[in-house]
């Protein structure tokens, strides 16, 4: 059951536990910093597919069969799959779904996927309408490449406020199951904000306000100060972004330079090919699912806000002159609270 | 709070109410057997605005926005809004979230949308996280054409087995609030389904297994019969996917013939241009959110189940030689069960 904090956030009573999580990423992912923390990587763009789609298609359905395997679970025994990814008409997390024959809500929250699987996925279980609910996210860089910008063959150079859409999937299984484990406690959903920002090469600009806004709204509704939590994560702003919050976060009397990372910043770190840093769904679920939460099992992280944020534009709505809408959710992750 | 009946089916314990509902249509729905039951519409494609997205962003908007204004509330006194559409990156859904200001889950569901956001936001409502949630999704004929088929301008003949895309869109405000409403009782969430289907002309018999399996394990999982229901309503399998889907339903030894109704065949009854009928997820929702609310307030229908199919292709799977997925979520709706 849920208790409301305010107008964008709710407590869970029985804080849904994440039994398990599994990570995919790619190459250069894999050659960063964090790639260790992933679970599946390959060495390609295709992982042995004959298309990018097919390879995304993969890293997603991996992703989710992987956290239900840990959890020695199988597909029928978890009652929805919420998912989603970047491509028109979700077709990774969608066909996906036709072959793990789980329950589906298909979601589009653009790069904020992760933590909007993850707060529906955590009502349905506190709720009462699930035992066991699996919340995933996927994207390519070269599937996102040719969607939202220029095909890969064009090699257009990159702007310095760009960033590079991660290779990668994260998937998170939730249960109402008592126990040890990291615990969704609550959830903050957003509104969509939107700046005036019009370059789709500043994803991280047009993404920060809404970053901000959820996040001194969590705090404000939860009577919670930044340093509550170990890491304040967002999922993709970026290095440029990232900058942008904490100015956005200080002008508003909150500091959040020592609790804040990022995903995109963090993947990418010492990469300069990457420009600003990583960005796309699967940034930010792709470190969930393995390096934050794995620090949790570990005992060094214990409390945590992960922040996904998404654009929600397309190559339609730019081309009519549109400007950036965003919206960021966050979801806070707790040791101690599910047992 | 959920009682799971079985793998696909829950039972909600304190039925969300529809307080309020909403239907905007376009002008060919309007000269229709139900043009009287929409409660705005207007007489061009444009709406007065520059492009058909504006114009469909436009009806997503008003449907949100009437159901809120007939429930004597404001956009913020409620918690969520739950709204998907079929465009890309579905801009229609979120630039409306962008001026309504409500926390925002953006679904993508193809023409499953309404019910999928309707499962949603009366799992919040049940759940306890939300007094008001708002579900709704738009669909534009022109806007989909380009999107999914060929610009209008190519004068492209329709085949047999089309479908035309409803200009239209629904919203339905659910409550936790008790009294004589229609309330949501139960809730069908569909598994992908793909029978091999890879004409992007005859989505109704792409649809019509997704729709026949989800209403015969909603019946089994509720022990009900289908005269149970004084309706079993599709969205849009249009006409040939009805037939199809009575077909199926009775080599499963269960007769439908009697109780079943599909929006997509009612919108355009009697308009032989609309071929096999109407499509889109504009098409149920402004049928739900006009006619069949009005009928159960009315007194003239108590006891409906509403299926939702969608089709979860983009024109990238199908240039890809994909075949198209399918899915189809179901809400019994009914009388006497929110005091």
């Amino acid at each position: 059951m849920g208790l409301r904090l305010g107008p964008t956030t709710v407590q869970f009573a029985s804080p849904p536990n994440i039994l398990s999580s599994a990570s995919v990423a790619g190459k250069t992912e894999k050659d960063g910093a964090y790639g260790l923390s992933f679970d599946l990587t390959f060495d390609d763009d295709l992982w042995g597919e004959k298309t990018y789609e097919l390879a995304e298609r993969k890293m997603f359905q991996k992703a989710v069969e992987t956290a239900i395997e840990r959890a020695s679970l199988k597909p029928n025994d978890i009652s929805y799959l919420y998912g989603g990814d970047l491509l028109n008409q979700i077709i990774s997390s969608g066909f996906a779904a036709r072959e793990l024959g789980i329950p589906f809500f298909g979601l589009y929250g653009a790069c904020s996927t992760m933590a909007e699987s993850l707060i529906l996925g955590a009502m349905a279980v506190d709720g009462g309408f699930a035992q066991y609910a699996v919340c995933g996210t996927s994207s390519h860089f070269a599937t996102a490449e040719r969607q939202f910008r220029y095909p890969l063959e064009l090699g257009t150079p990159k702007t310095p406020t760009s960033q590079n859409t991660v290779t990668g999937a994260g998937a998170v299984l939730l249960t109402s199951l008592r126990g040890q484990y990291p615990a969704v406690t609550h959830a903050t959903t957003g509104r969509v904000i939107d700046m005036g920002i019009n370059d789709v090469n500043n994803m991280g600009a047009a993404m920060a306000p809404a970053a901000t806004e959820t996040i001194l709204s969590h705090l404000e509704e939860t009577q919670r100060n930044p340093e509550y939590y170990d890491a304040i994560i967002t999922g993709d702003l970026g290095t440029f972004g990232s900058e942008l919050l904490i100015k956005l976060a200080n002008d508003a009397g909150k500091n959040l330079s020592a609790v804040h990372k990022d995903c995109g910043a963090m993947i990418y770190e010492g990469n300069p090919l990457a420009k600003c840093g990583g960005s796309g769904c699967g940034c930010g679920a792709s470190m969930l699912g393995g390096f934050f939460l794995n620090e949790m099992r570990g005992g060094r992280l214990n409390k945590i806000l992960f922040v996904a944020t998404g654009a929600l534009h397309s190559p339609t709505s730019t081309l009519q002159g549109e400007t950036i809408p965003s919206i960021a959710h966050a979801a806070a992750i707790e040791m101690g609270c599910g047992q």
